[in-house]
């Protein structure tokens, strides 16, 4: 429990207002008066600071409704304040600068050599990328957020492991910081992923969410009581590492019948009789295809038994009332997305005391990472600006 | 997002000041000046107000160290703040008024009638010898916390589901607060001795535990950064009904393979080659037995699997650093504890990670769940003293 003393008041108060602009976008005066609970000359008191540092516009509304004088429009200007996001995903690396309010304002992104890109040179060209895109746009990133597909540790970037990047122990976060100069913020994708759909997706308002992935390995992010849980140390737990099928298939991690060896990316080539190897393009043409098919759950056997085992698991752990589908997933066809949700309803206790648990595919698409690692960047700039 | 305004500051410092005495016990004005971050006035003051309230007392700390006057001790006053606990189990029911600190003042307990006991005549009984309890002590709780083992709705109390009660959709809290006349708060069993072992137990201070208990069902609570999950709508997870032996034994819950049934009292029942039905005591009697044996591992057989398959689960899916086991499981010999912490360490990605994941016995013994009650209880009372 932590103690607000009256001379932080006002500060929280800012910050408050800051992040219900970021998230909400534009606002009246007297909406945000209403939401915050707060009287409106502090509103205009805290207001007119922020104008007179430029972090906010005031104009008065288009659209006049009721009598009286209205309330003014109150803006983020995007610009004002800026983070750079970083996605690094096995065979990809994107960046983008992301203004106040969530916008991508630029971006850059390009292939890595196959698998396994050496750390210090993946950073050094994230680093002169993020330049020359800063310099472009003449802007100048405060902090930056990244999201990697592994374990990471939060206080400082570790990267503790990233089976399909075959990173192990890489200081990311710290190197990263060293050439940038500025905080560095690094994330599970999954994580980032959960908090993206939180923030700007169709998680937006859920308080008891879990967002789950299939890129070449499963990752889960959790929303709990709406917040991104973290775990032990800022070490998010590996819901692709549950094991559901005891004796089944070795999986890289050393254990066998884990979730992600029974419905990550290779299940999904074998469920579609695609050969081994196979490029995720393929894959999601094929799945485009099964969209049309008359019974696509058939088709895919019994890939849709392990993810229905796999989300009734977590609904039953965590007590979510929506579970997110993302990356691959979202390429499933929506019947065999029905169908999880009715069995997931109807096999998890949870599920039928809350009367219903939604499941639906992330609404982001492929900015969903960018997002997120720009969130985890602004949660810290929100609070000391 | 909340937002704490001037006049609310001192009523927020109040409730720090009385959780701290609350959970840590007795201490120095100058520790608790230290440990809430106020300046020592504002600690005179608010301790002033509450010893005038009879909240706290203040002494002269036995023993002086160090120059100068010292500092006054501040003790919490059990009696000036009592709650109602009570544990609802299968075939027991227990009662006591706890006071402010957390010391039980009196209590008392009884046996139910078989299992599926009836709500409405169990929720008189509790009121009845709630009555005569207080009668007794003179002493008037001021809200009341009940445990009960079922799938439950925080806001109002609603019982959903108690498969092992044999209820289903009792509003129990309405009726208990219907004949106490105070405010009632009912929660999961587990996600109660989780708050238990988090404010008094082993789990003291972890920021990131799962608590699991085996009764005749298998129960799980989390605390996730520092505080209890709750699920959505309050409905903790059901971690006893994760699958983790697909297509194995058909578990009450209508599905098959559940880690209840195979790691709950029925499944200890056959690992220790014990008759059906044969009662709690003789399998208590059997472990206690096993713990001389020289290799209890190798007798509870296939049972340590699933036990470990399980809290890999959990670990991997929440990033737990602490495992606490609670109820029957703390019959579990010794070595039997060590080789599932190894295992458990060795094929969890989230535990090598840590470098570690410990799993302790409860020390709460049997005042676990009313311990848990009657936090649950002082949450809200704390704050509005």
């Amino acid at each position: 429990m932590t103690v607000a003393r009256p001379d932080e008041v006002r500060r929280f108060n800012r910050a408050s207002l800051l992040r219900l602009l970021h998230t909400g976008g534009p606002a009246t005066r007297a909406r945000l008066a209403h939401e915050l609970g707060l009287n409106r000359s502090t509103i205009k008191m805290l207001v007119d600071g922020l104008a007179t540092d430029g972090v906010v516009e005031e104009r008065v509304p288009r659209l006049i409704t009721g009598a009286g004088r209205p309330s003014l429009l109150v803006l983020p200007q995007p610009q004002s304040v800026v983070v750079l996001a970083v996605d690094v995903q096995v065979e990809h690396a994107g960046i983008a600068l992301v203004g106040l309010g969530g916008a991508i304002l630029g971006r850059n992104s390009w292939n890595l050599r196959g698998p396994g890109p050496d750390p210090d040179e993946l950073v050094c060209r994230i680093a002169e990328s993020a330049a020359l895109l800063a310099q472009d746009l003449q802007l100048r990133p405060v902090a930056a957020g990244v999201s990697v597909p592994g374990v990471v540790r939060r206080s400082d970037g570790l990267v503790h492991a990233a089976a399909n990047l075959g990173w192990m122990q890489v200081p990311f976060g710290m190197r990263m910081g060293q050439l940038l100069g500025v905080p560095v913020v690094v994330g599970n994708d999954a994580e980032l992923g959960a908090l993206a759909e939180y923030v700007r997706g169709v998680g937006r308002g859920a308080s008891d969410a879990v967002f789950v992935s299939a890129d070449v390995g499963v990752g889960g992010g959790i929303i709990a009581q709406g917040a991104p849980m973290r775990g032990s140390a800022g070490y998010l737990g590996e819901i692709g590492h549950m094991t559901v099928r005891p004796g089944g298939r070795r999986c890289h991690c050393g254990n066998e019948g884990c979730w992600e060896t029974e419905v990550g990316e290779a299940a999904l080539r074998r469920a579609l009789g695609l050969p081994e190897g196979s490029p995720r393009g393929a894959i999601v043409a094929e799945l485009r295809e099964l969209q049309r098919d008359s019974d696509p759950v058939a088709r895919l056997g019994e890939y849709v038994d392990w993810l229905i085992l796999g989300l009734v698991n977590v609904v039953n752990i965590l007590g979510a009332e929506l579970v997110v589908l993302g990356d691959l997933f979202t390429t499933l066809p929506d019947a065999v997305v029905r169908r999880v949700e009715q069995e997931v309803l109807r096999r998890s206790l949870v599920g039928r005391a809350l009367g219903g648990v939604r499941i639906e595919k992330s609404s982001l698409g492929a900015d969903l990472k960018l997002l997120g690692a720009a969130e985890a960047a602004f949660e810290d700039v929100l609070v000391s600006l």
